[in-house]
């Protein structure tokens, strides 16, 4: 039995037009594939919508209520979907979380998949060729509704095929696959054909707009082939996978970037034990997420710590550091919201030296000052002056050679 | 513990500020009892748009899929409620039907409740103070969503106050309780302080705009006391309740009416066995609901059968009227619009002689005729003009010494 899930996006289900181009994807899907699982979100607006009421009815929404009213948009989407199936003669049905049960813990607002009951969804695949399940939602074990968080829609898609034993898992949207790097900035970027889950992971800061970061660690850590494609075409898009030698063979895979953000300094502070915990510690208590950090070798005992965060984050990071800063110290603290960040990625970069030194180099020779630098085993990411953001990125694409006039990503013998 | 059911419908739960008064109440509740049973409808409008939706969707909307849909109206509600009461420290949390569960038949549209399990109701009322259910809806025992058909929410909140024992039940609505009659066309009605169950029921064509027809069976069934009562005062309503020796004191205890009729008539059709059947088995088949049926005494072996329907009904009536005709030999179908209903109701009735005559002798001295004439055991209907209907209802309501000036039915010793 070949089972195939394809979850559809807020966009993708907004209008009855739109919900009847899905079904002709689900339909035609059923030509190469016995079974379905199709997984929704709330039409566009929706959970906005519902969140935006839970707001004006209380200052602080009791969160597990907040979940049981947001999780109506997903429960409207499945109902309207399912009786558009049933009415062309498919043997189809609508499933919410609690009837599987999918089964999260009780963090309600961004709760974790903690079981599927993969035995109930087989026997239910058994009955009906196209089960409509609801995304974004959960069940807790004493039955409470959850919701998965933002984007949680791609969670339950993959945590669902990981349950059929990884079957594939289609993630229609409204983008036709994964670029090489955004092409609203570089018009050279090319879709890839693959893209291996770590790499995916750094793409963060573009992926995040076409995949859930979550649900890209959920297929990693089971192994689920996921493939991004548009609703609108019928392009093969992009397949999100794990890394193999054909991927490694390419230096840097892809140019990710990011304006949102904030550099913070803390100056001239005594280099003794202990500093670290007591900058980043009431940062993380108020889960302020800190992202790049760089700490200078220490010369006369003292040193500085610099730090990244995203710029509506500066305001309350800026008020913790005045009170950190006399308790550790540092004579000043400075920020700077005129930054962006730009990474290049690639699994190939691991096996390949002077990855690191033609990003400099090509950055160098147009002139543009490298503010702080950050490496990982298969990304390097720079902090530069915002204004030479696109400059880089174009740059940098063109240094690794991922221009739409080269070979796209070899396929794996 | 004393545990108190509280019913309230679309209107009062339509907006930020009229949740609030509902809350008040709720709170005010809490100085009586220990425990309070919140039943939610969708807020005003709700489920008539989630209702057009799916027939914008689909042409024969699958109801399995429709009430999954519609039931959504409801969740908002409670969720929605119980942010408000937590908002204010209450120990409050909502439930769906399939969370209690509150288990029904799967006739989708209008499910019939098999089950409450009241064991759980309990276990919830020791962890929390008010729970807040969703009305309108239920489980079918395979976990799917039902919904119980209009005004649902009423019986649901009798049906829980009758799993827990018959505590009182309070359905609260934007009239302040039961009229003697229609207070828009005879300005001395007079609202009631009390009604038995059966008198209630026969006051339908008034009655179901305040209290649906299904809920008060299933409070007399379960000798369930139900006050219908308004939000937005603090008068104490209506109680509906077993009938006892006080209430049989009074003869007529209201006067009903009801302009959604039309009249039909098979013309001399022979008097033969399996007649009435032919006639009406095809109009039950179709869902017609007949209302009053007389059939003259056979003079030369033929009669005419009468019946009346609500007036939507009139054109497949007809057409079904038309195919039957021929086949038992009815020369004639006749049909009327312009006639209506007017009732006199009252438990009191049983035991008294000379309410028919009465009501006949009051509308003939008017000059009002009477097209047909129907009896059960505690009501009297006459068929009438539609144009005599408000001037007979003000009649009637005099005849039987309903005025606001005369002293209320007596409360029992």
């Amino acid at each position: 039995m070949k089972i195939l899930v394809q979850k559809f996006g807020g966009t993708s289900v907004a209008t009855l037009e739109r919900m009847q181009k899905v079904r002709e994807k689900v339909c035609g899907a059923l030509n190469h594939a016995d079974k379905i699982v199709v997984v929704l979100s709330a039409r566009d607006g929706e959970t906005n919508a519902l969140l935006r009421l839970a707001e004006q009815w209380s200052a602080s929404p009791d969160k597990a209520e907040c979940d049981l009213l947001v999780s109506t948009g997903e429960q409207v989407s499945i109902g309207l979907f399912a009786m558009l199936l049933k009415d062309c003669g498919l043997r189809a049905r609508s499933l919410l979380a609690g009837q599987i049960p999918i089964t999260t813990d009780d963090d309600f607002g961004c709760a974790r998949i903690l079981d599927i009951n993969s035995a109930a969804l087989l026997s239910f695949l058994n009955q009906y060729d196209v089960l409509v399940v609801a995304g974004f939602q959960g069940c807790a074990k004493d039955g409470r509704i959850t919701t998965l968080g933002r984007g949680g829609s791609d969670t339950s898609a993959v945590a669902l095929a990981a349950a059929l034993g990884s079957v594939e898992c289609e993630i229609y949207t409204d983008v036709d696959g994964v670029y090489t790097t955004d092409p609203n900035i570089c018009s050279t970027a090319r879709k890839m054909d693959r893209i291996a889950y770590n790499e995916m992971l750094e793409m963060a800061s573009m992926g995040a707009k076409i995949l859930h970061i979550r649900s890209v660690e959920f297929a990693q850590k089971y192994k689920v082939p996921v493939r991004v494609r548009s609703t609108f075409t019928d392009d093969p898009g992009t397949l999100v996978t794990q890394e193999d030698s054909t991927m490694e063979a390419v230096f840097v895979s892809g140019i990710a970037y990011d304006k949102d953000q904030a550099r913070v300094t803390l100056h001239h502070l005594p280099d003794v034990p202990g500093v670290a915990a007591a900058v980043f510690g009431p940062l993380s208590a108020k889960g302020v997420l800190v992202d790049m950090i760089v700490q200078n070798t220490s010369l006369d005992g003292h040193t500085d710590i610099t730090f990244t965060i995203p710029r509506k984050e500066l305001k309350p990071t800026l008020a913790i550091m005045q009170e950190v800063a006399p308790k550790i110290g540092a004579t000043e603290v400075l920020h700077d919201v005129n930054v962006a960040k730009v990474s290049a990625i690639g699994v190939g970069m691991r096996n390949h030296s002077g990855v690191a030194v033609r990003t400099f180099a090509a950055l160098t020779k147009e002139g543009i000052n490298i503010l702080m630098i950050s490496t990982s085993e298969i990304k390097i990411t720079l902090l530069i002056r915002e204004k030479y953001v696109e400059l880089a990125v174009r740059i940098l694409h063109d240094t690794f050679g991922l221009d739409a006039d080269r070979p796209n990503r070899p396929c794996p013998a």
